[in-house]
Parts: C-alpha cells; sequence; structure tokens
C-alpha cells in the first residue's frame, strides 16, 4: 500500500450525504433562548444543506397566542440572525409550508389534541410518514406532564414503520437520585433507544476530533496511557459571569451544571479504550467502563477544590461578585468554581490523575483537554540545557480557537545546546475549507436520522453523578460559604494547592 | 517538580558562554569561495558575538601576491557581504590587528619559514599562546604536501598546554581504500583527537535539533522503532545543477558528494541508540554503531537507483541537461541523482527500510528527515471514513523552512466522521527570536575550543564507505550511463519503482 498517498477512491464507495427522512418535529419550549439562538437555526441550515426531506414539517408549541405565521415569523428572523449558511429564499419558502404553531399550556388537553391535530394535518399534506421526534426544550419540573399529555392524547403511538423519538436536555437531574426520577418519568412512555440526550459537547467537531485523533492515527495511542502520561487536564472556564441565569444557576453551581455531562463525557472520550467500531452500542459499552471504573479519590478536601467569584476585574472592566448579581441571594453557597481530581482504575490509567475544572469569570473562555507527559527518565543533556525544559504536552483545544497543540523541547538557536519548550500547532479553521456544522445541526440531524452514538444513555448519566454525588454531598455539609477568588483570575487558593498536593500545576490555557 | 512551568532558574547554574582560548587561525587555500563566504563571515560573526578572544590571530595563506592589508581588504568585504551579524568598526578594528596573509605555493620552504615567522610573531605580539588551527581549504591532492611542510618546518610542534588542530573538509577520499590513505597522511602528523573533518550539516541548529527533538522530549522515543514506524525518508534535494562545478562533480557524483557524508550522519543521528551523553565520545559511540549495523541490501539494482538530468524546466526557464553542462565529458557516467536503500540489522529497525536520495535539477530544494509511521493495525472507522487518511509521518526540515512537521488524520468537519490528513506545524524562525548562527560559525568555534561532538571520526568516514562503496562499485560495473530525469522533476523512473517494490512512495516535501 502507498502510505503517502491516499487509496484510489473507488467511486462505488463515495458517501452519500445522510438525509433524514420524512419527519416533524415538535418543539416544547419554543420561545426559549435555546430554541431561538440554536435550535431553530440548526433547522434552517440543515434543510439549506438538503440534509431534510422534502416531507418535514417543524411544530412550536408554547404559551404564546400565536398563528402559524407569527410563529414562521419568529423562526425567520432566528434564522436569519443565527444561521450558519446564507439565506436562501427558496429553502426557507420550502421550510415555510411545514411550519405550524401550537398555543396552549402543559396543563391543557385542548391544546394536546390541537397539536395532535396539527400532527395529523402534517402527516397527511406534508407526507411526514407519522415519524415524530418530540424536542423538550423546557425545564426538567414539565416533564411529567408533557409526558402524561402525550401519552393521554395518543401522540406517542407505536406503528409499524414510524418512529416516535424524545429529545431531552441537561440538566438531567440534579445528583443520582432524581435523575433516576426524571429517567423513569420519560421511560415510561419512550424506550431508551428512543431517547436522546443532548450533550451539545459531544456534537462539536473538535470533540469528535478526539475520537479521530486517538483512534485513525498510529501515533499517539503508545503514548496514551500511563507510562507516558503524567497527568490530564479537562478544563472548561466562561469568562463571563452568570448574567440574568441566577434563577437557573444558583442552587445548581458550576459542578452540577458542566462537570456532571460535558466535563465526565470529555474524560470518558479521552480515557475510553478503542471501541471495536463507533456503533452505539460499542462507543457506549467503552465509555461506561471508564465512566465506572472512575472515582474522585478521598479525603475530598484534598482532591477537589470549589470557589465563589467575588467584585474584580474583567477585560479592563470592574465586575460585580456573585453574591451581587440579580436573583442571587446574599448568603448563597453555590459554587462558580468547580474542580475535582478523578482517578481511573484500570490498567491503562492508574496513577494518573484527572483533573477537572469549570467555572465562571476566569481570565478566558476556553475549553480543552491536555495531556500533560512524564519528563523523559533520563536526558543527555547537562542540567543547564534543559532548564528552560517543560514537559511535553498534547492539547486538544476544544473550544474557541479550535485545534491540537503539542508542547515539546527543541533546541534553542545558538552554539550550545539548550533546549526549549516550543508548540507545534494545528488550526481546524485553517486547515480545512470546509466549515463546521454547529453542535445542533449534527445534533438534530442524528435525533431525526435514529443515530444514537453521540448521545449518552441513562446509564452513563447516572455513572456520572455516582461520581459526582459523593463530592457534592462533601461540599454541602461543609459549614461556611466556598472559597472566594477574585473575578478575572483562575481560581481560588484551594484549586491551585489540590494540584500542587499531587506536585503539578494548572497549565494556563 | 511542577511539570508546566519551568523550574526555577538557579542563578549560579547560569550557563556562561563558551569563548575561545588564545590561538591563530591559519587558513590555507583562503581565496576560494568557501573561504570568502562562510569562514571569513563566520569568525567575524563569532568575534562580534564576543566569543573570540582578544589573542586571536587569523592568517591567509594563498599563491596571491598580497599584502597583510591587501588580505584585510578581502575579509573585509567578504565580511561586510556575507557575515550574519550587523558589522561593528570596533570588533572589526580588533580583527584588524591580528589578520596576516602569507604568499606562497605549498611546495615552497621559504614561504613555510614565512608562516612559521608570522605565527611566532602572532604569538608574542596577540599572545595567541601557541595554540594552532590549521584549516585546510584545498583539494585533498594538497594534503600531503601541505603536511609534509608543517612537519619540516617544525609548525605542529608539541608544548605543554597549547594544542594543534587540523581541519578538513569532504571528499574524505572517494571509496574507503582513498579515504583510509587521504587520513594515513592527516594523521601522521595529527593524533586523531586533533583532527577536525567539517560535515556542515552537523553544524547546522536543525541538525542538532533533532537531538533534542528525539532525546530531550518523552512522547516521540516510545515511537522510534520498527513497532510504529513504517519507512524512513532521507532527502537532500538541489534544485540547480552543477553550474560551474563540473570539475569539482564530474566523476565523483552525487552519492560520493552528500550521501556519504551529510545523509549517513543525517542517518546516524535519526538510527542512533541515546547516547548516555554528548560527550564526544559517547555519542561517537552510538553513531558507530548504528553505521556499523546499516548496510544496502542486495540486488543493487532493486534497492538502489541513480540517474542523470536531461534538459528539462525549472522555475520557468528552460535549461540544459547534464552532459551540455560546461567542463562536463559528453559520455559522463556521473550521477546526478542518487538513491539507496539502507537497512539497519539491529532490534530497534530491523524491517525498516531507510530510503537516502540527493539529486540536482530537483522541483525544488529542500533537506528532511521524514518518518513515516504505519497506519493504525485496527480502524474503528468505516473504510470510506478513512478513504482520506494517508499515514502519520513526522518531517523534520533541515532546510530550508527550517522546523517540524507532523501529519496526522483528523476529522473533516461535516455531520459524517471522514478523516483527512492535516498538518501541524513548528517553524523554527517564528518560534524564538534568537537567530541561528551559521553551522560554519559553531564549527569553527568548536575547533578553537577544541569540542569534537559534532565532528566524525575517521571510523565512522570508513563506516560510511564500506556502506556505499558496494553500490558504486556495482553502479560502475553496469553498462550505459545512468537513466535520464527531466531536470525539474523528482528523478527517474526506476526512483519511484524501487520504493514502489517496498510498497511505498516517496514523500512529495
Amino acid at each position: 500500500m502507498n502510505s503517502y498517498e491516499n487509496p484510489l477512491r473507488d467511486s462505488q464507495d463515495r458517501r452519500l450525504p445522510r438525509i433524514a427522512g420524512p419527519c416533524v418535529l415538535v418543539i416544547f419550549g419554543v420561545t426559549g433562548d435555546l430554541s431561538r439562538k440554536k435550535l431553530m437555526p440548526a433547522v434552517y441550515d440543515l434543510a439549506n444543506r438538503g440534509l431534510l426531506p422534502p416531507g418535514f414539517g417543524l411544530v412550536g408549541f408554547a404559551r404564546r397566542d400565536w398563528a402559524d405565521q407569527d410563529f414562521a415569523k419568529v423562526v425567520h428572523d432566528a434564522v436569519k440572525e443565527h444561521a450558519r449558511t446564507p439565506f436562501r429564499e427558496e429553502v426557507w419558502e420550502q421550510l415555510l409550508e411545514g411550519i405550524r404553531f401550537v398555543s396552549g399550556t402543559f396543563d391543557s388537553d385542548e391544546s394536546f389534541e390541537r397539536l395532535k391535530k396539527t400532527i395529523v394535518e402534517l402527516d397527511t399534506t406534508r407526507a411526514t410518514g407519522g415519524n415524530h421526534a418530540f424536542y423538550l426544550s423546557i425545564p426538567p419540573s414539565g416533564f411529567e406532564t408533557v409526558m402524561s399529555q402525550l401519552a393521554k392524547h395518543g401522540l406517542v403511538e407505536r406503528q409499524p414503520e414510524t418512529w416516535n423519538r424524545v429529545v431531552i436536555e441537561k440538566p438531567f437531574g440534579h445528583d443520582l437520585a432524581s435523575a433516576r426520577e426524571l429517567n423513569a418519568v420519560v421511560e415510561r412512555l419512550f424506550k431508551p433507544q428512543e431517547v436522546f440526550r443532548i450533550d451539545h459537547y459531544l456534537g462539536k467537531e473538535t470533540v469528535q476530533n478526539l475520537l479521530a485523533l486517538r483512534f485513525a492515527n498510529q501515533m499517539f495511542e503508545p503514548i496514551w496511557n500511563n507510562h507516558y502520561v503524567s497527568h490530564v487536564e479537562i478544563t472548561m472556564a466562561e469568562d463571563i459571569g452568570i448574567g440574568g441565569r441566577a434563577g437557573y444557576f444558583d442552587g445548581i453551581g458550576a459542578a452540577r451544571d458542566v462537570m456532571q455531562n460535558h466535563l465526565l463525557q470529555l474524560l470518558a472520550l479521552t480515557a475510553m479504550e478503542e471501541p471495536t467500531s463507533f456503533e452505539a452500542s460499542q462507543l457506549r459499552a467503552e465509555k461506561k467502563k471508564v465512566l465506572a471504573a472512575a472515582h474522585v479519590p478521598t479525603p475530598y478536601d484534598r482532591h477537589t477544590a470549589r470557589g465563589q467569584y467575588s467584585a474584580g476585574w474583567q477585560g479592563g472592566e470592574p465586575v460585580i461578585g456573585y453574591l451581587e448579581e440579580d436573583g442571587v441571594p446574599a448568603d448563597s453557597g453555590t459554587e462558580t468554581y468547580a474542580a475535582i481530581r478523578v482517578d481511573i482504575d484500570n490498567r491503562r490509567w492508574a496513577g494518573v490523575p484527572f483533573y477537572l475544572r469549570t467555572a465562571k469569570r476566569m481570565p478566558r473562555r476556553v475549553t480543552e483537554v491536555a495531556l500533560a507527559f512524564k519528563r523523559a527518565p533520563h536526558l543527555p543533556f547537562t542540567a543547564t540545557d534543559t532548564e528552560e525544559l517543560g514537559t511535553n504536552a498534547l492539547v486538544m483545544r476544544i473550544q474557541p480557537d479550535e485545534g491540537v497543540t503539542l508542547r515539546f523541547g527543541a533546541k534553542v538557536p545558538g552554539t550550545q545546546m539548550e533546549i526549549r519548550e516550543v508548540s507545534m500547532d494545528f488550526a481546524y479553521g485553517g486547515s480545512f475549507t470546509e466549515s463546521s456544522p454547529e453542535a445542533y445541526e449534527r445534533l438534530i440531524l442524528d435525533v431525526l436520522l435514529g443515530e444514537p452514538p453521540l448521545f449518552p444513555r441513562q446509564e452513563e448519566v447516572e455513572l456520572s453523578w455516582q461520581i459526582l454525588d459523593p463530592v457534592l454531598e462533601y461540599w454541602a455539609s461543609q459549614p461556611g460559604n466556598p472559597e472566594q477568588y477574585l473575578a478575572g483570575t483562575w481560581g481560588p487558593e484551594s484549586s491551585f494547592e489540590m494540584v500542587a498536593r499531587d506536585g503539578n500545576t494548572w497549565r494556563r490555557p
């Protein structure tokens, strides 16, 4: 085999685009931010790329007293403002024909009767084939009611050759027990394979590239283990505060909001063994294995850290502290910074700490997975030669500035052998002419196609809570509030001490 | 230990610049191109960087009827035109005080008497300490005479606390036998440790960086072997033809001119085991070991290729063929393209072909070492996903565009898993503010310091000829001239067939 050039493309083999089959997408909570900024634009982008079928209907369900055309106007404006691909009148016109709105409340039978009629009408006039996806872009507290109504009004009827799916968003509960309860509500009506849990991080190109990087290449796997890796850092830092989201965030906190889902999913993808294939059940099996082997080591005061931002500076502007934010109780104990060490008890990772951290009001917005490698066991250089040699690191930059960075030692130009740390860089943006689909574009398409690999199953949700619950309980049991850190800094003292105990430091991303 | 930040610099530990001690540098053949373009500018650059001692003398020896000031003018002009560092009058003035010229021929006793007087005078007036380096920038045919004269006139006298060194340039013979004869001539007068053979490639920053890359980092060593490497390519391509160098080149050919020295040295540095330290004897021991384990596999018609450029195009201009070049006999059998496969019989490299190639009139000028990795043994993707996945490769770019490139597979943005080959890049120029010393700057300083790691010893020269001699003999025994290749192309058909037999292809650098 020619190892540099690509094998000849067989024209028989060229991949066809995966186009969704006929269906109706019903969005509950269609007036929310997520719907307007992400879901509607993603639906349009899919249509624009020719990935939606002609027989497609989009139904909005919300309390507003809108007619179809009012809702269509909202979708239109959302698309114009937020879509990734250019606006094309003919695509819009076709999409428009399948747009409907149902005004109503979750507890109103009459509303659900109208919803049913609307769907049946679309099935007939748009030939949507009796396939229905219900997207619950609503707080979990509404799930029970919606499920009952869907059942009561016969909206989830199983007929041969048709499908029903439900899409839910985090939070998947606030601990293991509530996650189980919530799931019981959903799975009373839908089978496990019909439930699509959105972790939008898994829809990101750069997260999927983590799989490509690890498993399509020969050179990374040999060093992807505790012989060579010193520790792993998974960071999701936001520069913003909680803004207007106090109602959602307070009482939840950074660990529940981000760590339980995004960060532990990133950990799973980084640490799991190679699946036989990316078929959903194979991938899921590997993720479950590694999550089941993971735990936060005790004592928790040594291996976790939490904090709350106090007034400080961000981008040259003074900003207020968390406790002064609108809607946050003055004595709130909710953490805006959370860091934990996760150990993975298997042969590949024993002895390698995985540090997970997420916070608001950091110096900059960045999500990355960084593998820090051990130093070479022997250096044939003198000590002064390698004074400025750090450790090798492979950094997968999830966002922004998507790409991969390799840190390694190179010779400093000069007549002496002096080694300094340098970077090698791959930028996603600079390397591909293809532009990246939005995570929601990918995930909505996968829902309509019924392709589940990028959606965590309930077992993963539960395993993640099992990892996090003891820490959350420990934190809740501690007197006093989380340690303060200045807005615009990298977190509280205890977070630095936590890694320093292991002889490590956090990267400055 | 903090693994991301550098250990604190101990001020006690800061390296001092290595400054040469008092000495005289005598250059034979001082009117040649090398001397003017490389040696004189390098001497000035060293002076400008404060790396030459106050007690330094530079003596030119050549046939011209010049006075000291005529020679000084030549040096001055060469420095102004070719020096790397800015011209500073005060540095020049100080250098000037030690510049002398001796006019004469190699066979003239009287000339060598004047050379001796000049050196003695410098030893006294400039306090050069009786330390003398003789740089033979002359054809090997002149070595015997110069050695005799140096001996006869007592120019290489060993006194306590002083040193004598001789510097010689390739070609170190044209085969094993002649290399031994030539060496016998030099080592009759100088001890092995007093002989500095210049392979200017070893003075290049990027070649030394090969050592830094391999041995200062943890991440490359685990994959630096036949488990992961498919094959290695070492290329030195020139875009120019032989120009005015027919007199030197014809009858020598590409293999003797470049492969025996530069390419086999690059092979040694790429393939050798890690030395305990970079102390000269340790480094040399490892290079010798790997060269001793290397051979070109038989039959040579299958594992070697040679060619001669015919008229073609270069940079949009028509260029003439080798046989039409000025001074080249119309029936010359000299190769301008040479490629060989080298196998290394040790545990690390058994089964990994090292392909070496060098040629003139290639599409572009490039020197690089490329490790091509095997494909991953299992891909959890579908075949179409990885259609455009090449092999991973680590390319060390020696010149121009110095740096390191890593080729690997990444996910193409889009809603399907499609892997394509991308590059990660480290550019020497962009990463360091320090500018790179010229190879000769480094090497001349090392001669004056008596630091031999970057100079091959006679054993290495002989081992290299042992590898090459059978191929040269085979080529000489073949009827007919080397295969023609169009100027401006990547070489003759046979060179492509040679690697294709192993299932490989040459990289397009």
